[in-house]
């Protein structure tokens, strides 16, 4: 069915603040999932959100908390999430950074305790539209395996990039995996077989079917190249964060445990105000550079032009969910209904 | 022929210091040349040392320039690398991001005017080794076609990732594209043809041909995102070091221009103290992970191995390129030779 952005929007912010989420925080976790939708990546967007609803429930996300702030280094801020909503712990931490970094040139922070932060491109975006370099990694459970092993042992180990440009940032988001477990999902709610080379069963035999994927294990992109990379980013998201490899991660794709993954953001102040025109300017060199005069796609590209069509046209969601959410407004729980009088 | 590891570092270093090198200087940069031929890496190894004397004879490298520092910011340093030679400037700045790191948490390098650092790995573990996280990015004449483009318009874009463990480091250093143009250049002096989908020719179709590959374009790694993620790192060379993207750098290739690509050098001080312990354990853990017992690789495993066994055997050097070297013993330009007096 379809649904248009502004209708999505009304209705997650109108869930997550009838579970006692203030509008702002409401707000900005309905936009990173409405924002995934537009953007052509159902499997960070609206199905995410009824498993999120079912966590404030248990207690195991505190949809007003920020995060406890310390700057362990005066470039380094470390978070403790207070398992509050991703996007709210992680946007509170940028404010930090792009203030500091003003005299730093750098600066980082590791989150820990904090929920699942949705489509990182978003986060990426936002600090490049300020003028900032950013990087932002995220761990999670084990779910790809290792190039030539056989058992999920890493996270999906996503990496987003954010460069300043004259223009529309540079924004790149990708999982070191072949796909993201979401796509995987996605297939699975759709009941359609995965295309080959994606993931091993659960007994490390290759498969088609979503569900065995499920519990089974991705392949990491790029071969040996893409398993050293994600292993790497693994690696760099513990050791920042100071949280558990994917083994022992839990809590992103459940309803049952807190969210004990890590987060890390990069910001960077360019070496000079003129590096955007240059950076434009090399991009438009890139896209115009093949020989039969096609264009050559630019990440972020296409990702822009499905959000324009969608912000005009709306977009497609799975009626299941929709239901399921619709369903979720009069279906409260009296612990975290938040009443009128505690709204105002 | 069989070369000792020795062996080659005196003659490494005699040759840079008959140029004018202090032996501190010319023993750095040798190290990093023979390092390379001991982790089976010829593509970074004594191959270059003639391009890098000529350079010097030419007044193109400036073989004790350790470059100008300045902090931009209190965690970024930017870099004037006066022409040095590329480990030279890059060790000097480390030096000074590791004092730095233990205030900030974070410190970064961007580096301009410095030459070829060789193989990035060394650096990333020599941070490593320190208890320090590190990244190291740098930037190179246009090798790399975009994935759907059939020209060269981005570096190889090397990434180089060292993180501290309770043993030896985890140390990852690739390039983002399929193959290394250094690989390249091995190929087409063994004269031997390159795999398929490694390279287009400068027409923009494939082949196998190492020489038409040299002149012509190699492939990004792991298709869209290998190329997304490669241009990624060029955007942050370039914005972080000040220096122009891949189609208008010089002088990593040739003996004619002056060196103008970019070295970007993160560290980072890992969250807390027992985090090497617990690196250590995941990786044991995933080396472990196969069903049938076989070990699985972990980036660097097969070049330490390499390593011991070079240390102890020796290496293979091509005949041309020992010859090259030892006559460029004898044969150094009256203008750069140091005497006697000047060196002590």
């Amino acid at each position: 069915m379809k649904v248009e952005a502004g209708q999505a929007l009304s209705l997650a912010t109108e869930l997550l603040e009838a579970r006692g989420a203030e509008h702002s925080n409401a707000r900005l976790q309905a936009e990173l999932l409405v924002e995934a939708e537009l953007r052509g990546h159902p499997s960070h967007g609206l199905q995410r959100l009824p498993r999120l609803l079912a966590r404030i429930e248990r207690g195991l996300v505190a949809p007003n908390a920020t995060g406890i702030q310390t700057w362990s280094g005066s470039a380094f801020l470390a978070v403790d999430g207070e398992a509050g909503l991703g996007p709210v712990v992680a946007h509170a931490a940028i404010e930090k950074l792009v203030v500091r970094v003003e005299q730093t040139g750098i600066a980082i922070a590791g989150i820990r305790d904090a929920n699942h932060l949705g489509m990182l491109a978003l986060y990426a975006q936002s600090i490049a539209q300020r003028g900032l370099i950013g990087i932002v990694l995220t761990s999670s459970e084990a779910l790809v395996h290792p190039y030539g092993g056989d058992k999920a042992m890493m996270g999906t180990n996503p990496v987003a990039i954010g460069m300043p440009t004259s223009g529309e940032p540079y924004v790149l988001d990708m999982a070191t995996s072949v796909v993201s477990m979401g796509k995987i999902h996605d297939y699975a709610l759709k009941g359609e077989p995965i295309p080959p080379g994606w993931a091993l069963g659960p007994d490390g035999a290759p498969t088609l079917d979503a569900q065995q994927a499920k519990s089974g294990s991705i392949a990491p992109f790029g071969g040996a190249k893409g398993y050293g990379l994600g292993l790497g980013f693994e690696l760099l998201v513990a050791s920042i964060a100071g949280t558990p490899p994917a083994p022992d991660v839990r809590g992103t794709l459940d309803a049952d445990h807190r969210a004990n993954k890590g987060d890390v953001i990069i910001i960077v102040k360019p070496g000079s105000a003129g590096v955007g025109a240059i950076v434009s300017g090399y991009l438009d060199m890139v896209r115009d550079s093949k020989s039969d005069g096609d264009a050559v796609t630019i990440p972020g590209d296409r990702s822009r032009q499905r959000r324009q069509h969608a912000i005009s046209e709306g977009f497609e969601v799975d009626p299941r969910v929709w239901d399921e959410l619709v369903a979720a407004g009069s279906n409260v729980p009296a612990s975290v209904r938040k009443s009128y009088h505690e709204h105002v």
